[in-house]
Formats: structure tokens, C-alpha cells, sequence
């Protein structure tokens, strides 16, 4: 672990500069990768961003404007990147043994690179950018406030999760001062559904039933389903976080088929329920808010069994 | 109109004060009343806080642990009320012409007060609050701070609209800084739906239909199907927003059957659609965003007409 004035005293030094991105970029990893290259050719610097996995057209604006750059590499610089195991390939051959810096947020970070700096604390590594520009006196100009702005907002859930501090709207505070259009970027990220989506929300509300009172709520996603609204992985997004959010609802239960049989189980639980504990018994793991297992067997068995491991926690902690 | 200085200073020399909040009332009205109620009563001051209509149980922790009072009042405050008209009944008749002091952040206020400060460039009245408190040298606890972050995060629909400022973020940054339990709160409010809600959000997806090369999506609401998921008027809260979100789609609209007949329509629109002008056509009116109208018709009718309107609308305004 070296200090973040190291990491911006290592970065002054450096020049080609390539900025590596994690498998399936989200807005931190992206909006990381974006502002610390803007910022860094600003100064007159030679950098590039690569990701492993195509960037999403929902992203593309961090990039515009951005200098297109191929070069052979001085500095290997990851950023949000939690392991090696995450830069996919080509990525993962080219440079995960000669990562020079890595810039995090993750708790689990590996340490894999030479120099690391890690802080768990911050909501997202949007963070340690702004803080690390700050640092290096690089001005964070209207753009670079939207890519900072664009990780910070999407890591928090739009300032919602339990990961956000006073800093962080701090933070937000400083970058929406620049001009920057925040309203247009939430927008983006949290109020636009692709029609596969809701065709999906749709289906699956039709298939929620309530259990133990109402505190359980479950809903199935098919492979069928799937099929048949022509959904992609990211159309899926926020459906399991669904049946949870029904008032009343302790424990959200998602059951999803697999391509090849057998159903991948989501959790979602309210304080004070432990939803990793109950995932636990099946092999699985998580958070306590959030925990997942995979159940090998018919929709009936895999509803039957989650159910009982549900209702042997509920009785356990009567309380809830 | 006063300055803030000047309410701070006449509630400094007032006792016994009465605090009304408007009909309907939500997170802004009651989380303004009561974090001023609650900081009011800390300096030895005789306070309460009263509404035309009964406070909903998801507001109900603003008030926990207020000491309830019944006294004549001396001074009568309106925190977030535009209009003697938002005062309802009985408050309209008891005090609706004698209003000491007004505290307000809507552009369209009418001055009914004895000393008004409006400032609409607040996101919240809570915002304003929050300066008041300041001013008086009252000190904003965790449990002020709880209802001062209610009302600004309920006015911002969680930080997402445009009317949020750097200094909206900063207030944030100060009142989380308190130890309040923020993402409990913003679950409570933006991801918590009744029963109700998701049954009438899966019927209302299934009205959806997409006009214009699907830049325009309608959804309708009947009697039926409120009178069949038993929904009542906040089960509805965002259902008009749900044709908007889906992508691509530049007007969203929803057609809500009245219930001795006839069609409301509200409309709601991305830039650069002005959906307050679109409504004016049919004799109604509302913001760029979101605006409405009434069409005294049948439900094929009110969709012909408002898609006529849509239509003219967009040949007229070809570049969008």
C-alpha cells in the first residue's frame, strides 16, 4: 500500500500512460478510467483507456471528446479493479503481471500491482480520482466532473446505498458546481428501462407469490422469459431487486433458470435479516443485504427448499 | 418579503407556535414543520405542527418522540405552502388570514403571509429551514436532521432533479454528518411499493402502447382497475412516469379515467418536447416536463385527440 500522494507523485513521473477498466464496466470503473485520462492529457500527457469487454453505448459520452492513442505503455494503471481475475482477457495476458498502479475502493482488493492504493471507505473509486487529481492540481473541468460524477452516482445508487458519507456529497457538490449536467446523467442511469426490460418486469411481477406471512416475496425468471422478450444480461438488471422492495417484504427471492437446468437463487433481505446466512446452508454466500446460492434441481424442488432454509431462519430468529 | 434574517429574528421574540403544512401533504411540508417543531421545543418554546389532512405512516417517524401540545397560538408559521388555497379545511377557515410568517420555496407563492420568505431557488423549504436553524443558533440534531434530509431527498426525487444545487448536496453532506440513517430513509420513500402499486403497475405495463416510431408511449388507467387493486391515491404515486422511462421514448403519456368520466391526461416529456405546450392546446398547462389536461370524452377519443396534438406538435418541431 503506498499513500495517494505517492500514487500522484508515481503518476507526475509517468508518461503513456494506459488506463485499464474491469470485465462488464460499470460507471465507476469507466468513469475512473475516463476522468483520470482526460485529466492527464490536459496536462499534455500521452494515455489511453482499455477494457477487456465492449463499452455500452449508456457510457459512450465519457469518451467523447477523448483523444483516441496507441502507444506502447510506461505505466499500467488499473483502476476500480478488485483482482487480477477481473481484467478479462485480452487484458488479463497482456498486463496482469505488470500493473504499476492500482487505484480501489474494493475492501477485497488483491493487491496485485506494484504500487496499490486501496480505501475501502470511499463509495467509489470516482473518489480517489477527484482526491488524486486534486493532488496532482489538475483542474477537473466540466467532463471530467461528469465522468467523477457518473461513478459516484452509480456506485451509490444515486446516493442511496449505506456506502455513502458526508464526502461524498461533498464531492457531488464540488462537481456539479463545474456546469456539469447531473439531472440528464441520472436520468440515463436510473430512469430509462429498455423495452426488454419492462417487457421482463412485466412477466415476472406476474409471478411473485408471497410467503410466511408476506415477509417472503419470490419471482422466477425463465429461460423461456428470456427467450421470449429477447432480454440480455443487462436488461436483467434490477429485476431481483424487485420483489424485496414490495412494503412489507423482509426477504426478496429471485429464482433464475440456467441455460443448462437448475436455478440460480438471489436473495435480497432487510435488516435485521442475514440473507448470507440462509444462502449459507445452500453452498452460496454474500452480504447480508444481498447473498446468492444455485440449486440443481426442478423449479418445485429448488422454491420448496429455499423456502424451508427461509422459514428455519425465520423461526430461528423469531424477533424478526 | 422578508429576509431570512427577519423570520429568524421574529421567531426569536415568538412563543406558542403553530406550524401548518398543506394538503396532501409530503416529505417537504412535514419534514419542515417538524424539524422546525422539534427545534423550536429544544429551546424551551411551545410548538406543534398541524395538517387539514391525516399524516400517512410512512411520515410518521418525523414526529417520533415530539411532544404534542394544544395551546391558542401566537404566532401561526406556513412552511411549504404556496397558496391559502393549500391550506384545506379546517386550517383554511381557522387560520387561513392570519398567517404570521411564511416559509416557502415555490416560485408561484401568493405573499398571503403578514412577512413572507420565499426562495425558489431552494430545492426544499427544507433547505431553507436548515439556514433558519442556523440563524437562530438552534443546533441540528440527528432527529431534526433526519426530517431536513426527508424533505430535501423527497423534493429531489433522491438528488435526481434539476432543481439541485451544489449547495442541496452540501446541506446533505452537513445533515448525514449528524449520524441520521439516510439510506433508510431513501428506502422508505423511492424503493418501497405497496401491494397495490406493483398490481397496478403490471396492469398499467400491459396498456402500453407506442406511437410515432415509438418516440411517444401511452398507458391507461381505468376506474376498473383501481376499483380492482383496491389502489388508492398514493398506490398511483409514479405510475405517470413509467411511460417516459422506457428508452427512447420522448413523451410519455398516461390516461386516467375520472370518475364520473372523461379522461385526465398527464404528459411527460424529455428536451427539448415541451409538454406544457402540447397541453395548452387543450385548454390545460404545467411545466416543460410534465404538464396535463382533461378531455370531457371517451377513452378512444381522448387517445386520438392527445396523439393528434402529439403529432402536430412533433411535425412542428421537426428536429426533434
Amino acid at each position: 500500500m503506498i499513500s495517494l500522494n505517492e500514487a500522484a507523485e508515481f503518476l507526475k513521473k509517468s508518461d503513456h500512460i494506459l488506463i485499464l477498466c474491469h470485465v462488464f464496466p460499470d460507471g465507476d470503473t469507466l468513469g475512473s478510467a475516463a476522468a483520470l485520462c482526460r485529466g492527464l492529457q490536459q496536462t499534455g500527457r500521452h494515455a489511453a483507456v482499455r477494457c477487456s469487454d465492449k463499452i455500452g453505448p449508456k457510457y459512450r459520452y465519457l469518451f467523447e471528446g477523448v483523444a483516441p492513442e496507441t502507444f506502447e505503455p510506461e505505466a499500467v494503471v488499473a483502476v476500480d479493479i478488485a483482482d487480477v481475475s477481473l481484467f478479462g482477457e485480452p487484458l488479463r495476458a497482456l498486463y496482469g503481471d505488470r500493473v504499476d498502479l492500482c487505484l480501489d475502493h474494493h475492501p477485497s482488493n488483491s493487491c496485485y500491482a506494484k504500487r496499490c492504493f486501496v480505501d475501502p471507505k470511499a463509495a467509489a473509486t470516482c473518489e480517489i480520482i477527484f482526491r488524486l487529481l486534486r493532488l496532482m492540481e489538475i483542474p477537473v473541468d466540466r467532463q471530467i466532473a461528469a465522468c467523477l460524477y457518473t461513478g459516484i452516482t452509480t456506485d451509490t445508487g444515486c446516493f442511496k446505498y449505506t456506502n455513502v458519507t458526508p464526502f461524498t456529497y461533498r464531492i457531488a457538490a464540488d462537481l456539479v458546481e463545474t456546469g456539469m449536467d447531473a439531472p440528464t446523467i441520472n436520468r440515463k442511469m436510473f430512469d430509462t428501462k429498455s423495452r426488454a426490460h419492462v417487457e421482463m418486469e412485466c412477466r415476472v411481477w406476474d409471478t411473485m407469490e408471497y410467503f410466511y406471512s408476506d415477509r417472503v416475496a419470490v419471482i422466477v425468471i425463465t429461460q423461456r422469459m428470456i427467450r421470449e422478450t429477447g432480454a440480455r444480461e443487462d436488461d436483467l438488471d434490477g429485476i431481483s431487486a424487485l420483489p424485496r422492495q414490495v412494503e412489507g417484504v423482509l426477504i426478496g427471492v429471485t429464482l433464475r433458470e440456467k441455460p443448462a437446468g437448475g436455478y440460480k437463487i438471489s436473495l435480497r433481505a432487510q435488516k435485521p435479516v442475514n440473507a448470507s446466512e440462509i444462502c449459507a446452508k445452500f453452498g452460496g454466500g454474500g452480504h447480508a443485504g444481498a447473498a446468492g446460492c444455485t440449486l440443481a434441481v426442478s423449479l418445485e424442488e429448488a422454491k420448496e427448499q429455499i423456502l424451508a432454509g427461509i422459514g428455519a431462519y425465520l423461526n430461528k430468529h423469531a424477533a424478526t
